[in-house]
């Protein structure tokens, strides 16, 4: 058997396995997907496609696809602390943040959205103030300029996760623009993770969320 | 005699020839300012050096030199038309944000300054909101992640010029990063101009405000 | 609902909202296509495939659909004002070049089209200087090495607009040396958009053309 | 007066502006210095060169300058809540990590110092593991290929703040090695910073240790 | 007749010709492996498509597929001499890890295969540490950050042999951020091979594995 | 003795050994000038410093240094031989440009220039185009966005050598952007050599020159 | 009708038009090859597909086409003055080398070819020299690491032109690394045309070869 | 005490500790030299500069400095087994291959050096056949276009150590060029390691050595 199960993940780290679809060979996944589910009574996989999908339904009915995110998950009921708020600058941006969100949720964080709130009409982006000044943290998902980050960095206390997307074309070169902007944000506080990694923001923003509540 | 002088660029293009003073031989910029002088009653020259300023001096003392934008001019009364308005970022941005400034003016525009107004704050900038949107055109100059720009974008009806510089370390790359961020703005009207290329958004400034103000 | 309608943005900029088709799903694409006319009358999205026309053509007949720049509109009888001329190097740079043409003539500019007239032959440009010397801007589109932008600066009076396009192979990037090209014009008066951004040029000359034109 | 004074920043963000001593003029580096101090009865500047100190020293005498990490500051006794424990991969990171904690000092963090261990040889970093597990966040400072960031990320449940830097040759390029790697670390919950970053990352640092702290 | 058979190659280099499939004409390749088959009693092809396997098949019906590899061989029974130890950091890698593998094995090199211990979970590492370091050369196999390769470095008296893979997204650039990280380890012994390149680190794996067994 | 003289290149490739002075040792320059001086009764050198020049003049005083060029050079009488016309964009070019003009002659081409025609003003290179059309082949020296190259391609019946220039700044990225748009030229007949590699093109100007005349 | 025919390019540069056929629309291409074949006789275009062969043949029956190179010609009787030698370092740089092969046939120059004699193996080139250095210049065709070249330039008289190709994989980066290797040949006589650009090294073979044979 | 010491280095990896000078502090370098030296009797460090020879030699006067290579050390009589052979492409990049032929001789190895031997002029290595053919490896030192290593890997049984260098200008872009022309080899058989490393060349080179000898 090729891969190799990192059992201690959850005590050393305080989260659990989470599958990562894209790529995986169908027996391989379905493997996966069992063990995991038996182990801890839900599982939760990103970049699934419509394929995997089906093919998980088939012998775990109650698995639930979201089209969007390529979020594929069985999750149990929990409560959700604290409070994350995750904003995009456009609706593009949208299946990245999804993932980011729901992986937090899944952590069980309190999540918030604002959507569609970009620098080039920045009132849309003032008239939600409050909910983002008093989260534990903002995950803030642009593409194209990715400026967004840097004025959130300007308005709020807490950190802002900065999410850069390959949404935009030409010399946007696949995200490289965005993830370059957010690097060099004049505005403090700005943690960066890779291009479309809307799962290792909603990671962070649950390890930041859980710091601020005490867990 | 190796350069040669561009005689009917004025008449093609509606503007004199303007020295870069950077990497001349003395000899080579002495004769030039001269020449320059003569024929026109004034000399504009962009990228001096102190050793420039001196030099040049020496044989037409009126000559005046302005070390942080590098400009080194002799210049004759004229009237000032329209309104452009020239807003840095930082005051790192200064340098440039003059070279364009005093470019415009001297090919006739009417230029106000709004400096130090970046995004990470940006109640600064909003309090010059007035100044900003009744301008025929703005000129944004950042370095770093850029963002101002595409903030810009937002506000005005008029275009905005923004000219990337090289501030900043690390990954902005000596300006790539607010050169990708300005040409990938999600903002619309936003014309870019070379990383410190500060003579070239006055040059394109004075170019909009003249056709707006009817010449 | 995710999407967030920019309600004040014709008030704020002076321009409608347009439809970036691509990547949008169908139901939302429906959705703005419809509410948009009804605000206006008329709606205008680029960027669309031959499926998104059929889509929105069963919902509102009159749509019209150019399968060469990608664009899908319904557009109301209006003046066209002023006047740009667009011109390409190539044949494979008129998809871009309609994209802004056709933009610039929905916000109402009277637009003249030169195509093919790449400096490889230069009397092609040559025999119609005058259609570009009496235009408020002058929109240059070019891929591979790009450098017609630059031989434009220097027979022109008003600003120039230079879009890069990804025509080419090898060592263009995929626009990327037309970009830099560009970037780096030893011309003056030439304003850069981003990568196949036909779109931000005939915005960009709409706005210089309406100054020109006192509005 | 060219700069602007950013005086609700406090309020906003909870944190004092903070000087960027490099490129600063001296008469303008004089000028914000005494004026910060009188305020707030202590400054902090980053990349202030030997000059510089003794140009502040001059009036302002109890000024100390860190030539390691380029730190010139007057600083109030003060408590320091929390943990934050700040890694290096090698010696010559060190003027990153110093930039890094004493930031966090200076915004009342608790900092512990890990220098030169990098994973070359792993059993330096185990035999400190108690110290970085229970830290609120980590800081992991490392040039070169920056794998440091990658291994603590699967030690630790907090946070992990990879600060990238310039140290290296050839294909390091000047850090862009080091930022991707962070960038791209398997492992989960590493906040990426800009190459050599170091105040950024105890900003960072600070935000979260506050929250951890209930402040 | 194209190519050119190297006919001397095995003299000159003690190694016999590897059939490079990828691209390959239908015609060209049946030529090539029934050539070599006749010769040399055997044949051994990388990347290979599913297609190639059938079309070969049904000439020499006793060629074997491996489409995790896209091997395709037929192996004459020999001898396995001395040791080398191939290593993946992830379940993605073991595509490149099998390439590797299988043309060491080839050309008549014993192999072990540890697969799936990323520097994450550090400790998968460590409990496999006798069969790494008493091996002749470790082969580490990784994509996203390659930090596998430096770890390996610091704990082994053998040379390390380097394969970044284009496994991951984003700023992972298909591989450039595993090549880099890799090039600039620092960790001492560390060959690097180009991405994805299992065949090029099975035949250095050899070599020294053929120098240290007296070959 | 560390260097190899390579004695049989003048009969292999037809031309003499020329000596790169940039980076050799004093003592190492001495011996290779005076050593090639007494062989052939001339020597060339490329990227020499006013130091080298009176280093080498101490000791052969007959030696001729042009600091534009930073060639060194003690040179028979020869006949010049057919035609090559060496023209640039701007002034700054021209060291580069001499360079390649005198390597020509030094290898027996005769040379003509024109300096400072770039495409910002084309009417200065239709007044000298009978000069360029009659050339066995034109050599094209142009930094910045490198434009000259492609115009010339279109207006000659002979090959252009296009030379990229590091004149420039921000987006010329060293000579980059004007290395990109000569190899993407739309012209043809374009043979591009290295950045700031007036040598190499002086060496091809003479092959081709030589073939033209029948040598 | 949108492209301009330039109609005096064969006066101007002594070569007829010939197409580039990718993303030709087929109305447009049927068009092109009516017209020229009308006015020369003959046609030829470049980057052609099987779907365009048929296309154009249900025309014009007489046209040829060559998967190989993707060339689709009609093409006269004609002398074949001169020599020309193509070479490839291996059989996947054969597309591109008939490609310059055949384009500098139609332009009427003789070529010899001697393909599949990479660097690795040099044997094979050295039993070639005299076809190789009796030529009037030599194509080197070469993906991967491009050596070809170099080695060519440092054994023969006349000009060496290099034609970097997409084949490799991994860092090769669809050909950057070729062309880069090129570019900065050790060996003199270098000329460089663009990645894959076959068309453009026959082109200017065809132009020294002319020159040559005192055409 | 910032720095820690690698203790257990030699049991683990079979390496004493060698010094990087390079950016280190006097007083740290001191401390090292004078600690190495007492524990082992001999010190070995690389990137030295003149003022550093000066300092440790003030306390430890028997250290000797090749300023060529960088290399400052004190070095105990020691056997020299098996052989390792190390070439330059051309003069200047001596100082690199001094690098790694003194780090190997320092663990211990035989090497033979042959410089100046680029492909240029290919009579030169191929006169030296014998002593490549029969080392246990070869280091191929070389900048520009880097193609020796290649050549090499086609004519040797043994592994070849591919060290790019700096040397170059233009497109070399500090070494970038000569790195992927390494990694993209036709040849097989190729390790590489980073620009200008010769000591990492030179410690590959010692382990494969030693496996060879039986140590
Ligand atoms: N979308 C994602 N992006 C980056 N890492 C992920 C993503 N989804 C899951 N992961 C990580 O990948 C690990 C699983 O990788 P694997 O062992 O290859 O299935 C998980 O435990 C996560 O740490
Ligand atoms: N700072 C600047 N950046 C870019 N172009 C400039 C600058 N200053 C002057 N120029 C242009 O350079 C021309 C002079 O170049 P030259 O003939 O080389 O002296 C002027 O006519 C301007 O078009
Ligand atoms: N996966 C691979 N990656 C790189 N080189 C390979 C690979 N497989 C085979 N080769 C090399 O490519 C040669 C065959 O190339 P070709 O003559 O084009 O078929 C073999 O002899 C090997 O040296
Ligand atoms: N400016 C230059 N650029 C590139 N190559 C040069 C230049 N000048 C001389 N060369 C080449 O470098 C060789 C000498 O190199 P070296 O043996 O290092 O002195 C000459 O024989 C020329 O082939
Ligand atoms: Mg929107
Ligand atoms: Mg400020
Ligand atoms: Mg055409
Ligand atoms: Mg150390
Ligand atoms: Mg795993
Ligand atoms: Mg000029
Ligand atoms: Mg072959
Ligand atoms: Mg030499």
């Amino acid at each position: 058997d090729y891969a190799k199960l990192d059992t201690t993940r959850k005590e050393r780290t305080g989260f659990a396995e989470v599958v990562y679809c894209a790529r995986k060979a169908d027996e391989h996944l379905l493997n996966i997907y069992q063990k995991l589910y038996k182990e801890d009574g839900e599982v939760f996989g990103t970049r699934a496609s419509q394929h995997q999908y089906e093919l998980v339904k088939s012998v775990l009915p109650q698995v639930v696809y979201d089209p969007v995110s390529g979020i594929l998950k069985i999750e149990k009921e929990k409560e959700h602390i604290g409070k994350v708020t995750v904003c995009t600058a456009g609706t593009a941006d949208i299946s990245v943040a999804e993932e980011a969100a729901q992986t937090a949720e899944y952590f069980g964080t309190h999540v918030e959205r604002i959507y569609d709130v970009g620098v080039s009409g920045m009132h849309r982006l003032f008239s939600r103030l409050d909910t983002i000044q008093d989260a534990n943290c903002v995950v803030a998902v642009a593409g194209m300029e990715g400026a967004l980050a840097s004025v959130m960095g300007g308005l709020v206390k807490r950190p802002v996760i900065a999410v850069p997307t390959s949404v935009g074309y030409g010399a946007s070169f696949h995200g490289l623009s965005a993830l370059l902007t957010m690097i060099n944000s004049c505005a403090n506080g700005i943690a960066v993770v890779n291009i479309d990694n809307g799962y290792g923001a909603g990671y962070l923003a649950t390890q930041i969320n859980r710091l601020a509540e005490g867990k």
